[in-house]
């Protein structure tokens, strides 16, 4: 059942890694910099193409570095070498008995890195905002002393102005994503019921993007709450879903490494007024947000067209800071579509359009009530505007009888 | 269904974080910390209880600041104020309008630590081997900068030593989980047919445990070949299981937050002589792993006991480096099970018992290849002994038909 989606897609070849390798080579040269360091797993499998579920394992940290010219360094446990055979085009790697907690790695990494040490005599590492480093921060600082006089500064923009620019296959593999994840929600509308908890939804929806070829689902939220819920990135409790309730359910699922990052709501009953307006001025906003992007348009101007169709009180209500952001190997990616981002839209960029609100209504007891109402779509700007990677949220609240 | 297995485990109460805060401010004090800096999931839930799978968005960090006396300060985006009211014992939380690049928490957790600045002058951060931080790191540097004269060491090992020792609540979900794996690959062993690929056997495990009350399962990786596999952590791929392969999943599950971690393995068709051997083999060596476990015995003697009833040649073989590890909140904590680890096993220890070797065998072409064989269990150390959080693997391997 998996390869039929999986046949689709085309494995990425070695030439577009070289591309990518290139690029950075480039882009290193014009910042300055004599290698680069990457050891968070976005990172290294967009330069190795390295594939493993091993990075859920912190015992043992693995480094790729890059020169200014000629492949990649691999620096990595013994039991990561058939990984690299089989996943990676790499082939200068080198290798220590890890778990060794005095030297996991440390020495061989300053012995490359100071082989590449050149006219410019700095290094770039995953340091800068949204960055996780992928080794323990302690050894980081050995090697920065152990590498002067070279210095080690934030070299990871570099490679997120490049990820954000996604190739064909990129493309592809968040479109495959995108549609098992929407036409998951759209079954879910058919099999949720009222005396389901969360849980039990969040579960369906996880068996069906199983069976349907999804790779993994590291994000399923659920949060639910009667006529709307609190918030959009907790859950799924065992609360029960009842008629009045409102759930949503948000997820980042993988294919073949790639995210989708959007949601659906459920109305449990037929929706209240209060309910349906913000759905409805939500959608809009939605649309209004995707109407807006194409090449050379800003970030922020996306987040103006959205919050012109919504009002700008219940936009900072939502506690969500931005509209949307970039998608590709990690949930969520650079750049964030918020008032103050500059960044220039350009074709092939996967971002997610993600308006929200807050907005009052009235519960079961006649007490006013805040909730807050977020949609999300994931699309890719094309050379005169957008096409959907997920297929578009109905314009009304699916009910769930 | 998954309320089943959930009533039997009861939620965390606010004493057992008040008594965990208990002992790390008494660590603290004996390794002379003002404050302790917690970014990382693990050690953030372990204190706090926040409870959300918006870990695997980047954008947004949080900071726990353990105080030496007194109570801990959350700082976090606004986006996690529901999350932690609703997860979460601490009421001191500070937050800002993430994401905010130029201040992402920066502001308020110097000004936090500066307001724990006591006697020592020190403040603990995770910098540790096999730690990471969850922040990015130019924002550390920062911090560090800011908070001088006031310096920032290592601090995480103090709760590495207080997470390896578990509460009866964190064992009740260890085999929990432990039991929903074990019975799962119990129903896969009926359920595998050969001409599934890896991905489908990894997909019918991971439908399994789902509908068997899993929260997520961020490991599940499927190697297979003929007569043997090559290595223990990648896959699944699309390779076709036929006659003469050999299989192993393993997986890192969790229940409400607690991993299990072991792996089980599947022959199609009648294994061939080899292999049998091999796996009984590892099989007597974890039983032997297994009974040398009791409180005062140290982690080398566990390594020693399955390498006496193992060969030294073979067991290097699998790369591996360790035949065990602490298990938790995380898939592998503190300690490994090597040659050289020192620590002294206690009760309420959970643990791994991973044995494995490297072996020859013949292909189909008649030509030598060499393979990897790798047991594992979970269990939990005990007054007098241990007890099994998996259910032990079968003496042979199940065949497939």
């Amino acid at each position: 059942m998996t390869l039929r989606v999986a046949n689709e897609v085309l494995p990425i070849a070695e030439d577009e890694y070289r591309a990518r390798l290139d690029r950075t080579q480039h882009a290193m040269k014009a910042a300055g910099f004599d290698a680069l360091l990457l050891t968070a797993e976005s990172n290294f499998r967009y330069i190795t193409g390295f594939n493993s579920q091993t990075w859920v394992n912190l015992t043992r940290p693995r480094y790729c570095i890059v020169p200014l010219r000629g492949d990649p360094v691999v620096i990595c446990p013994k039991s990561n070498v058939v990984i690299l055979e089989t996943t990676s085009w790499i082939s200068d790697v080198r290798t220590w008995p890890a778990p060794r907690p005095e030297d996991d790695g440390v020495s061989l990494v300053v012995e490359a890195l100071k082989s590449c040490s050149g006219q410019s005599g700095r290094v770039g590492a995953e340091l800068g905002a949204e960055s996780r480093l992928g080794m323990p921060v302690g050894d980081f600082l050995r090697i920065r002393d152990a590498v002067a006089p070279t210095t080690i500064a934030d070299g990871e923009y570099l490679l997120r102005r490049l990820r954000m620019v996604k190739s064909p296959a990129e493309i592809a593999r968040c479109r495959a994503i995108g549609h098992i994840a929407s036409d998951g929600f759209a079954r879910l509308a058919q099999s949720l019921r009222a005396g389901d908890t969360e849980r039990d939804a969040a579960a369906k929806l996880q068996a069906d993007l199983l069976a349907h070829g999804a790779e993994k689902m590291p994000y399923v939220i659920a949060v639910s709450g009667e006529h709307g819920y609190p918030c959009i990135n907790m859950g799924p409790s065992d609360r029960v879903l009842d008629a009045g309730d409102v759930l949503i359910i948000d997820t980042g699922s993988t294919f073949d490494g790639y995210y989708c990052d959007f949601d659906r709501e459920f109305a449990f009953g037929t929706p209240c007024d209060d309910v349906r307006r913000a759905y409805d001025k939500v959608w809009r906003a939605t649309s209004a947000g995707i109407a807006a992007v194409r090449p050379g348009v800003r970030t922020c101007d996306v987040w103006q067209a959205m919050a012109l169709s919504l009002d700008a009180d219940s936009v900072s209500g939502t506690g969500v800071g931005r509209m949307g952001h970039g998608l590709g190997l990690q949930m969520t990616e650079w750049p964030s579509i918020n008032r103050e981002d500059q960044t220039v839209l350009a074709e092939n960029m996967v971002i997610t359009i993600e308006p929200g609100i807050a907005f009052s209504t009235t519960d079961r007891h006649g007490h006013a009530v805040q909730k807050v109402l977020v949609h999300e779509e994931n699309i890719v700007v094309t050379v005169d505007g957008s096409a959907m990677l997920s297929k578009r949220a109905p314009t009304e609240m699916p009910v769930v009888h």
